[in-house]
């Protein structure tokens, strides 16, 4: 599976209402994030109304991972905010937040057969969040453990090296997301990194 | 997989806005719904902003199904104010109306090895939506080709039996949207027809 610190697919972070939490007469970021004074990020209470961008199942970057039925469904939703601005250019804006939602897969339930749906209360959250005044290289990610503030995932984490050299837009995984792939094409906003790896792997 | 006047998983007719279209003098539909004279209905260009409600993988109702890698996905949305009114009811409204998306899955593409993600354009958009002045039974399934209006399946195609006989609330399978199904428990508002197979099924 993707996430948990070891591959997020998430990015960003912009506002459902363009509101701002002052902290020391400053506001706190420039979209829909929320921190506390220690830099911890409150938890997104209302991001499943959010927009919501696509569902994995049980998507994995690593070759050696179990490939077993009962793998996770991930969510994503972004605040509807940088998803408009997204939309008209092709780039998520400072403030931009991505949610990813882990949820447990069932596949024998009520008159269900085959294949999988999705079951239960989330067992991840994780946050991508775009505010260049606050993290280095742009982004920083977070996962919580149920509604607490969260911690930000220290650089050394895997996630930001495998986001900066895989990531199709702005390190977000937008070649896993059905709608805006095509946005970013037309804007021409495609990483050089992404579009090296897909020209490589078209070869014969 | 479910869906195509087969299974559909859908329900409902309601309004982002409580806009009304006027036919005759006459509100055309109590929710986002709208209707040509011929009782045709429009294609929801917006449903992608609506509210999310779960998305399946290769879900299949029939034990014959085959069970390939290369099912598709099917995302369901639901108008924002009859999810609302479903928080607070554990029923959904006159209106309420219900789009099941289904998009392609691919397993190998960029960096995912293993999985499936969602790639490409919709394959079928199909909608369920509760108007009783309208509907038979107080529910109508439509399926788009494109996004030309769409006529009413037929009273007798079985997505109408199967969803009256094994739905989980007022029609529409319930037990498979995650945030939901707890609303409904809480509410008491569980048919009998399902309350009786989950019974069933949990027996020994």
């Amino acid at each position: 599976m993707r996430a948990f610190g070891k591959y997020l697919a998430l990015s960003g972070a912009a506002a459902l209402i363009a509101s701002v939490a002052m902290a020391g007469g400053k506001p706190d970021a420039p979209g829909a994030a929320h921190f506390t004074d220690k830099g911890e990020l409150l938890f997104p209470a209302d991001y499943r109304s959010w927009t919501f961008l696509t569902s994995g199942h049980g998507m994995s970057y690593n070759a050696q991972a179990n490939a077993a039925a009962d793998q996770p469904f991930d969510n994503v939703f972004v605040d509807p905010e940088s998803h408009a601005a997204f939309l008209k250019t092709g780039h998520w804006p400072e403030g931009t937040m991505l949610v990813l939602e882990i949820r447990r897969s069932t596949s024998k339930g009520s008159i269900n057969q085959h294949g999988a749906f999705q079951s239960g209360d989330p067992v991840g959250i994780e946050v991508h969040i775009h505010d260049s005044k606050r993290f280095k290289g742009g982004w920083g990610f977070f996962s919580f453990d149920g509604a607490k503030p969260a911690t930000m995932i220290g650089y050394d984490a895997s996630c930001y090296a495998c986001h900066q050299a895989h990531a199709a837009v702005d390190t977000t995984f937008t070649q896993f997301y059905p709608t805006l792939l095509p946005v970013a094409k037309e804007h021409g906003t495609l990483s050089a990194a992404y579009l090296a790896e897909e020209k490589a792997a078209a070869k014969p």
